[in-house]
């Protein structure tokens, strides 16, 4: 019995990727009928918050983080006790942290689970003998380092695709308005064959396991593994976590 | 611009349907990026709020209209302004006139849509030459006349399977802890295969349209038309709605 627990999601980023985190948390839950699923709310309010890429970049002076606390605040006046933000990019140091300070300054009750920690966590579990650790991103959390930042304190070595793949091929699978996965919420092909390059590049370096590292890629690579290099869905992970928050002994 | 519009959706009724109300909420804005998408609150709750159909039969003694209710109140609180309850047979006259008359109470600023209604009118609108309707739903809905109470003042014929047909096959394709949409949250073959069926029957009593009266049956029959016979998804209808409501000049 998970009492009071209501999960809050913060949708918006993207939107369908807020989708995909609400469904992997009803998969991840034990159920036979409606009334044993856990309380989830969801707020996906996009408007507001700029691109977490656009900042990183300095295309935009306006921090993404100040919308996204605003959102955690709803959540939690609504009754969210667990929350989480299926947003890879939005985990960088210079958003995320601020979003951390915000609720600090507010006194706010809400656990905010950390995705990369939750991968972190999730890798030196389920795969103990893998060291070399791919990940396919959007610019902004490949330039933000963020898996770097959890991962490498934990003995894994990080791998990404050159500088030319990411932002020619693997960002606009992501992002471009014709068939990025953000405009159309399902996988083109031309995403699909995009991320797959990516991922073959990344094993040619040696990956032993590739996180999908934005939230929107598992949209159009829905394996558990290729060619014997397990994928690990950062959603699929997170959802995991909020599902069985809190994890028995705490954090 | 649609300015201060935030729709809210009571999720939980059930889970998967709720995801689904969200998808094609998203699916039916025009967008290409993030910041385009409406802003949407659902709050998926399900554990207080008994089956609809067990109240409709008697079998449980809590109106869900209460914890529906409370519910609506919370997304109201967060800003929701107009909202919808995916759950086709939570609008039998015995649960929904209880949930209006609970928002009349608390007077309520926030706009509910009706789906039956809002179904009505799309009929009316795209398939003008349609008189002869089938309905594919719970017992609940079934027996509650649901569809019957919103097309019939428009003129139209409501069609639907026999008793025994709706007992033994239609609500367990729904219902059935093992098979059933519910419960899985995907379309298995025995609940799609059982759902075919029905809509065989409803097509040789000269069912010129069929709707798919039940937020779960989407998930199993997929197509807009069966041998020459539209579908009309009434998930689908509400979505499209929630994202042009208010429609120019009112309702």
């Amino acid at each position: 019995m998970q009492g009071e627990k209501i999960i809050g999601v913060v949708g918006g980023v993207g939107p369908f990727a807020g989708l995909d985190l609400q469904r992997k948390i009803l998969e991840e839950t034990t159920a036979q009928r409606d009334q044993d699923h856990l309380a989830v709310i969801a707020i996906s309010q996009p408007a507001p918050i700029p691109d977490r890429t656009d900042y990183l970049l300095g295309k935009t002076a306006v921090n993404p983080a100040y919308p996204i606390a605003q959102q955690l605040f709803t959540l939690e006046r609504a009754g969210a006790t667990v929350a989480a933000i299926p947003c890879n990019t939005a985990h960088a140091a210079p958003i995320f942290s601020i979003i951390q300070a915000e609720l600090a300054q507010r006194q706010s009750q809400l656990t905010l689970l950390h995705m990369m920690q939750e991968v972190a966590r999730f890798i030196r579990a389920a795969l103990p003998n893998a060291r070399r650790i791919g990940v396919l991103s959007t610019t902004g959390t490949y330039r933000a380092r963020v898996y770097a930042a959890a991962l490498e304190p934990a003995g894994l070595t990080l791998l990404v695709p050159d500088e030319v793949q990411q932002t020619t091929v693997i960002h606009p699978a992501i992002y471009d308005p014709q068939y990025g996965l953000k405009a159309c919420g399902i996988a083109t092909p031309q995403a699909r064959a995009a991320l797959l390059t990516g991922f073959a590049a990344l094993r040619q370096q040696g990956a032993q396991a590739v996180i999908l590292g934005c939230t929107e890629i598992p949209l159009a690579l829905t394996e558990t593994e290729i060619d014997g290099v397990p994928l690990v869905d950062a959603t699929r992970v997170l959802a995991r976590a909020l599902v069985q928050w809190p994890v028995i002994g705490g954090r």
